[in-house]
């Protein structure tokens, strides 16, 4: 796959060794997210919300309610920043300078169009969904279409974007390695806990493994 | 402890019975949070940039590289915008419309400030590595003069503030409860993995219970 072209919008300026500008590795961060944070500009003033996405090849989705500001912000087609940030774990160097995390965020650059078809609408709700757990789509009942109307999908084209990726050990100054401090890698992940039944439903409806085994694309 | 004054600018106006004014709720999801997003404006453009904050009272501590264009942007006083949002779990109700996400979130408007002097930075800068792990600061090397002129770190008076809320289970339509799919909760949390010491430490530096034990604020 090609990589996003490298301007000054999407350059990552400071420690350029974290960035990254592939489709496949950009792509692959906002895949595994379950949310991302959006931010466009209300009257000058910068507001950050955080929202539900899925993705097909450089296009996001993001829905929310009709009198949703945000998706009125994307439908009126502002620019608009979409960032994801994975949060792997805690970098504990010698010094307190050359502390840092671990992750892996994308920032995207781009304007948002209002999907006003049904179908087209319908087909992006089931990418949301499945987005959120693989297979739950066929296992709903699909929205009516009241509910359609009540929802607002816009449709968010990546026209620019970079990945900043920080892996590994600490790195330490020279001099700085004789010091008795520990140093090392806190590793986190996203647990699961065990499925909490509506107390509404029946007792002989089962967990679905979607839900018992839940991983998100490219978790090990 | 008092609540934020709600205006314009901060009310919830989707679904007003999540949202949250009080002081001690907001400044709770604000401690638990390793991370915060800030969104700024450049040239007309939304950016939104992942960073690690810390917080005294109304002010949070974001600091960086002397480069760092976001902090550029907050030392020259232009409105700022910090979100965070913990993930819960996920919400799956009988109806894909009713899907939900059982989160806590906060939006933060304000200002930044520059901080110039030397002691004020380095107190700063303390409250940060403290944020990351309490008991650290005083285990670590503290910046020298050098490392200090090389960093900026900026305060954020928090000017406007709301907190939005969601847990429990999914609430359905009265006539999709007879659905046989299954609906509940699939609640999330933050697992730290065993720490992985720098390949570089001695074998007879033994990990500090800061790290063997670690928790955020406010975590069970």
């Amino acid at each position: 796959m090609s990589g996003y072209e490298v301007t000054k919008r999407n350059r990552v300026r400071l420690l350029p060794d974290r960035g990254r500008y592939d489709r496949d590795v950009v792509h692959a961060i906002i895949d595994e997210a379950l949310l991302c944070h959006v931010g466009f500009v209300d009257d000058g003033q910068p507001v950050v919300i955080p929202t539900l996405h899925a993705r097909k090849d450089d296009l996001l989705y993001l829905h929310g309610s009709r009198g949703n500001a945000m998706l009125k912000h994307l439908q009126a087609g502002h620019p608009v920043c979409v960032t994801i940030t994975h949060l792997d774990g805690i970098v504990f160097a010698r010094s307190a300078f050359h502390h840092s995390v671990n992750y892996r965020s994308v920032v995207l650059f781009g304007h948002g169009r209002l999907i006003e078809d049904a179908a087209e609408k319908m087909t992006a709700l089931a990418l949301l969904t499945e987005h959120v757990a693989r297979g739950r789509w066929d296992d709903t009942r699909v929205p009516n279409e009241k509910e359609l109307k009540l929802t607002s999908v816009v449709e968010f084209r990546i026209e620019s974007a970079s990945a900043k990726v920080r892996t590994g050990p600490p790195k330490d100054d020279e001099d700085d390695y004789a010091l008795r401090h520990w140093a090392g890698v806190l590793p986190f992940r996203r647990q699961s806990l065990p499925p909490v039944p509506d107390p509404k439903l029946p007792d002989d409806i089962s967990v679905p493994e979607y839900v018992s085994g839940y991983k998100r694309p490219g978790e090990k």
